[in-house]
């Protein structure tokens, strides 16, 4: 974006908002004079909702979930199965569980997965907390949630491999045709995984 | 979008982002896990350019655009044509037109157009400091570039009738079918338009 035509406030508005994944320098600037428009108390709500959360939120010194306190909601939850832990990617990758209602146990968000092409190893990732959380031998199972990706992938294998030899039982997520997805347009490797994965009716 | 599955900041967050237009909850939710992904400076520097922008930027007491100083940079430039005023819309129209570097004249923000089903009347609209400008006798030639929209059209139409009679000459920007555009895709009335504005070669 050519910046001379803006005054300066607002050029670095538009400068800020176009380096958020996704906002590009036309929507940038749809939502810097949006901003304008917007009435002081709303605008200032957004600037501060923006700040607060930075502030407040931190990662769960347990589970890794980002929480405003902590431990996070899930890890204080009594009523929550201990004895259960599903591995996920991500904060995102908890809410999408959860949502879904029927996961009671804990979680442990590993920030990231083993990508050696991105010079992503073993240690790079929230690892070896859950080793610690696996010593008590409270929990008797891991659900590893990790994406269905190379790095994924590679990322179960690791876990699996390295928690095993303790009696843990390790499994992973099924792999196949989503509910109302069309076989057609199904990839090879969702196929192949759903050919693989199939069960007795 | 649910909302019990956030902490309380992370909610306002979201719940403010997907207030912006064109930011639906899904969106909202990707963009505030990014904020908090942020390093805090660009985190904080993302709240303070919303926060200055909103503050700095005003008005310009002469044309109506969006400026960080009363008067604007246009219109304090003497070496601008005071004889020529470009009639937009908003401010973004304003930074339209300077990117063509072809017009040096001035411009007025009528911030809006007349739509008398919206109950937008010539009142609600910046015009009465245009006719202000006006009487000093400077101006020659009114340029009306209101977008070619039904409201558009009839702030147009208002205006010359309301302009004409002082003997500034009015005009309207050419509407038709669009450089680089192909006629079959072209609708009816931009065609009838490009048809009405033909020019001898």
């Amino acid at each position: 974006m050519s910046t001379k035509y803006y005054a300066k406030p607002l050029n670095r508005l538009i400068g800020e908002l176009s380096r958020l994944p996704g906002i590009g320098g036309k929507t940038a600037q749809r939502l810097a004079f949006h901003i304008l428009s917007m009435e002081d108390r709303e605008a200032f709500g957004l600037a501060d909702a923006i700040r607060d959360a930075k502030q407040s939120m931190k990662y769960c010194s347990i589970c890794g979930n980002l929480t405003d306190e902590d431990p996070c909601s899930i890890c204080r939850d009594e009523s929550r199965d201990r004895s259960i832990i599903c591995v996920v990617e991500s904060p995102k990758d908890v809410i999408a569980m959860e949502k879904i209602r029927e996961f009671r146990g804990q979680y442990h968000v590993l920030h990231g997965a083993i990508s050696p092409m991105d010079g992503i190893g073993p240690e790079d990732i929230n690892l070896k907390s859950l080793i610690t959380r696996l010593q008590d031998e409270t929990v008797q199972e891991l659900i590893i949630a990790t994406n269905p990706t190379i790095e994924g992938e590679a990322t179960a294998m690791y876990i699996a491999r390295l928690i095993k030899p303790s009696g843990i039982k390790v499994t992973r997520i099924a792999h196949g045709i989503p509910v109302g997805g069309d076989l057609e347009y199904a990839d090879e490797v969702t196929l192949l995984k759903a050919m693989e994965g199939r069960r007795e009716l």
